[in-house]
C-alpha cells in the first residue's frame, strides 16, 4: 500500500508518499505561499533531481491538486496513477480530550476537529483544509489524522489540571495536552529497542528539542507528564517562544506596552526564547556559532537554554521518582553535540556519565551515548514523526479493509 | 535596644517588639480595617492578657500612634516611654534590582522605594505609609527596611531573565525577584548551624510553605534560583495563586471570559491554587482534613500541591548537580507532616529517607526529620521573619551609632 501524509498548514503544506511494503519514501515535496499569486511548489522524487514550480495557488483544493499532478507526472512522479494511493494520513496538532489515538476521518471526526479550533485556532483549521481539500481530489479515499495531543492522553489529572478556577477547564477545556505526542511516542518505542528492554520497564524522559521543543516523562510506557501546556508555549525556552513564565507578565507587559491579547500572544511565541536573548537567531546552529565565536548574548542564550533543559530533566525524574533513561531527538536534540554535552554535564549527580566521543560523533542512526558505567542511559534516536503518521493511517485502513471498523 | 518591627499593608498593620538583648518579644499585635469606622487592634504583651481595641483609624498615622499608645500603656503595655524604642524595623515586598541587603532609611531610600511601586503595586506604597507614619509619630528615631527579594539578588542571570524580548528588562525591569527571601535565608543558616556544617558547603532546597509558597535553590550559600518571580505568582502552586501556568492561558481566558487585566490577575492570585481545586479552602490543614474524610477534590488539590513541590525539588537540585539539604519552613512546611511524607516519600530516589516518627512529632524547634541513613539530610526549621527584621535594624542602627555609616 502506498501512503500519502500530509502536514497542512495556513500557507503551506507538506507531503511525503511512503510504500508501506519497505517503509520507503518514493517522493515527498512541499507547496509554500498558498494564497499568493507566487506558490512555489519544491517536489523531491526518491533518486530524481528536486523539481521547483512557481504558479497560482490560492486554496488548499489547488495545493493539492497540484501535489497529484507532480506525484503522477510521468517524468518526476513517483506513481502511474492517483488510483495508487490508498490511504492519506493528516498531521493534526490539537485532539483535544477526544482523541486519544488516531483515528480514521468520518463526519464526527471532522465536527470534532472543528469543535477544538478554539484551542488550535492556527492549526486544526488549516488541517481540517487539509483534509477537505483531498476529499475533492481524491473522493473515496479514505484519510487517517495523527494527533500530536493523542499520546498526552493517558497524563494523570495531577499532571494536566491547572490551579485555576475549574469553571474553565469545563467551560473552555482549560488543561494540559501537551504536543509533539507522536514524536514522544516514536522515540521512546526506538529506545527501548535499541537498549533491549520493555519500554514499561523504564523511567524515560523525552527531550524533543528542534525549533519547538518540549520534555516528556515517560513512565509505564505512557506519557505522565509533558512540558507544553494547553498550548505549545510553555515549558522549554525555544527558537521563539519564551516557555515557562511568570503567568503576571503577560498582564503586566500588555497594561505597560499596551499590547492586544494578540501582540502578547505573538511577542511570546514569535519574538521571544533564543531570539530574544541572543539577538541574533532563533537557530541553535547559528546560536552555537556566534557563541564559539565569542559572542555574550549567544553563550547567555545557550546557557539559559540549556539550564532550562536540565531543570525539566530533574523536575521529571522527580515526577516518576527515578529516571534510567534520557532520551534526545528532533532537529537540535539529534545534532547539536554542544547541548547534549552542557545538559548531561550538568546533572551528573542523576547517574549520567556521557562518553564524549560517542556524543561528538554524527550519525544518523539511534545510539546510546552514554559509557558503559552510566547508571542512566543517554540517547539519541532520530525522530519520524511522518513515517508514525504513515504507519498509523496503514493500521487503520488495513483494519477497516478487514472489517474491524467497529472496534 | 529595643526594636520595633513593622510589617504594613494597605488595610493592616502588624507589629512585634523586640529587646534585642535575649531578642524576646515584648508585645505583638495587629491593626486591623485601616481606613474604615471600626477598626481593630489587637495587642498582645508578653505574660499579659490580649486586649482588642475597637475604633476609627483613618490612615497609617492614626494606626502607628495607636500602636505606640498600646505598647506604652500603663497597664498593658511594654515600655514606660516611647523613647525605650530605640529603631523601627520595616518588612519591604520589593526591593527591585536596587537592594541586595537591608539598609537604613534615608530620602533616597524612600526614592527608590517609591520608584519601585510599580512592580510591587499592592505592597510597597503600603510598606512606605508605614514609613512615613513612624516618621511622623516617632521623628529622629533611625528606620531600617528588610527586603523581600534582597537575598535572592545573588541569582546568576541564567536564573533571573526570562527569555522574552530584553527590552522590557530594560525598559520595565521585567525579570524574576523571587521573595521570602528573608526567609530563606534564615531558614538556611540555622539549617547548616543545626547540621553543623558551614552553609557553603552545602547545596540545599529551601521549601517556604505557607499560604504563599517557594523553593530557593542555596548554592554556596546563596540563592541560585527561587521558584517565584517578577511577582509572587510564579512558582509553587499555593492558598490561593496558581503558580505556574502556560502564558498562553492568560490571553485566553481574558478573551473567553471576557477579564480585564486586573481580573485576571485577580483570579490567579486570589481564586486559584488549592482553593480552586479542592473547592473548599485555601488552607492545608482543611484541605488535609477533608482529604482523610474522603473528599475527593481535597485529595485532588493535595496531590496536585505537593507533586508540583516535588518537581521543584528536583528541578533545583538538577539546578545545582546535586542537593544535600532539603529544608522546610514556614505555617505548612513546619506543621503539615503529611505534606512532608507525600514530598519526601516520592523522590527518595535523590538519597531522601523520611523517619516517619521524627516527622510526625510535633515541635516548635529546629530538628532533623530523615534517617541516619539519609544521604541527603532532610529539616524542619522555623522561619521567623520579624526576628530577621529585628536584627537586621539592630545591627544597622549600633553600625550608625559607632560612625560605620559609610561602610
Amino acid at each position: 500500500m502506498k501512503v500519502l501524509v500530509i502536514n497542512a498548514g495556513s500557507s503551506s503544506l507538506k507531503y511525503q508518499l511512503y510504500d508501506m511494503r519497505d517503509e520507503s519514501v518514493l517522493a515527498s515535496g512541499r507547496v509554500e505561499r498558498i494564497g499568493m499569486d507566487s506558490s512555489i511548489v519544491t517536489h523531491e522524487p526518491a533518486d530524481k533531481p528536486e523539481v521547483r514550480d512557481v504558479s497560482e495557488i490560492l486554496d488548499h483544493v489547488t495545493a493539492v491538486k497540484k501535489v497529484i499532478d507532480m506525484l503522477t507526472h510521468a517524468e518526476y512522479g513517483a506513481v502511474a496513477t492517483m488510483d495508487e494511493i490508498q490511504a492519506v494520513g493528516h498531521r493534526v496538532v490539537h485532539g483535544g480530550e477526544v482523541f486519544n489515538s488516531s483515528t480514521l476521518v468520518t463526519p464526527e471526526v471532522k465536527l470534532e476537529i472543528r469543535r477544538l479550533f478554539d484551542l488550535a485556532p492556527l492549526h486544526n483549521p488549516a488541517h481540517m483544509m487539509g483534509i477537505t481539500a483531498v476529499e475533492a481530489n481524491m473522493p473515496g479515499v479514505p484519510q487517517a489524522v495523527v494527533f500530536d495531543t493523542a499520546f498526552h492522553q493517558s497524563m494523570p489529572n495531577t499532571s494536566y489540571l491547572y490551579p485555576i478556577p475549574q469553571v474553565l477547564y469545563r467551560r473552555h477545556k482549560v488543561r494540559r495536552y501537551g504536543f509533539h505526542g507522536t514524536s514522544h511516542q516514536y522515540v521512546s518505542q526506538q529506545g527501548a529497542e535499541l537498549l533491549g528492554k520493555p519500554l514499561k520497564s523504564l523511567k524515560m524522559v523525552t527531550a524533543h528539542i528542534g525549533n519547538g521543543a518540549s520534555c516528556t516523562a515517560i513512565l509505564d510506557g505512557k506519557s505522565f507528564d509533558t512540558s507544553m501546556g494547553m498550548t505549545p508555549l510553555e515549558g522549554l525556552m525555544m527558537g521563539t517562544r519564551s516557555g515557562d513564565l511568570d503567568p503576571a507578565i503577560v498582564p503586566f507587559v500588555m497594561n505597560k506596552e499596551e499590547l492586544t491579547l494578540n501582540e502578547v500572544n505573538s511577542m511570546l511565541n514569535k519574538h521571544s526564547g533564543m531570539l530574544a536573548i541572543s539577538g541574533i537567531s532563533s537557530d541553535m546552529r547559528e546560536v552555537t556559532e556566534a557563541m564559539e565565536e565569542g559572542d555574550r548574548n549567544a553563550k547567555l542564550a545557550f546557557d539559559m537554554y540549556t539550564y532550562r533543559v536540565r531543570k525539566y530533566i530533574g523536575a521529571y525524574a522527580a515526577a516518576m521518582n527515578g529516571i534510567d533513561v534520557l532520551l534526545f531527538t528532533a532537529g537540535v536534540g539529534e545534532n547539536s553535540s554542544a547541548l547534549r554535552k552542557a545538559v548531561c554535564d550538568g546533572i551528573t549527580f542523576l547517574g549520567i556519565e556521557l562518553d564524549e566521543e560517542k556524543n561528538a560523533k554524527r550519525s544518523k542512526e539511534a545510539r546510546v551515548i552514554s559509557t558503559e558505567a552510566s547508571r542512566v542511559k543517554v540517547l539519541v534516536v532520530p525522530t519520524n514523526e511522518e513515517l508514525l503518521i504513515a504507519r498509523d493511517t496503514y493500521t487503520l485502513v488495513q483494519a477497516q479493509a478487514a472489517g474491524e471498523t467497529n472496534v
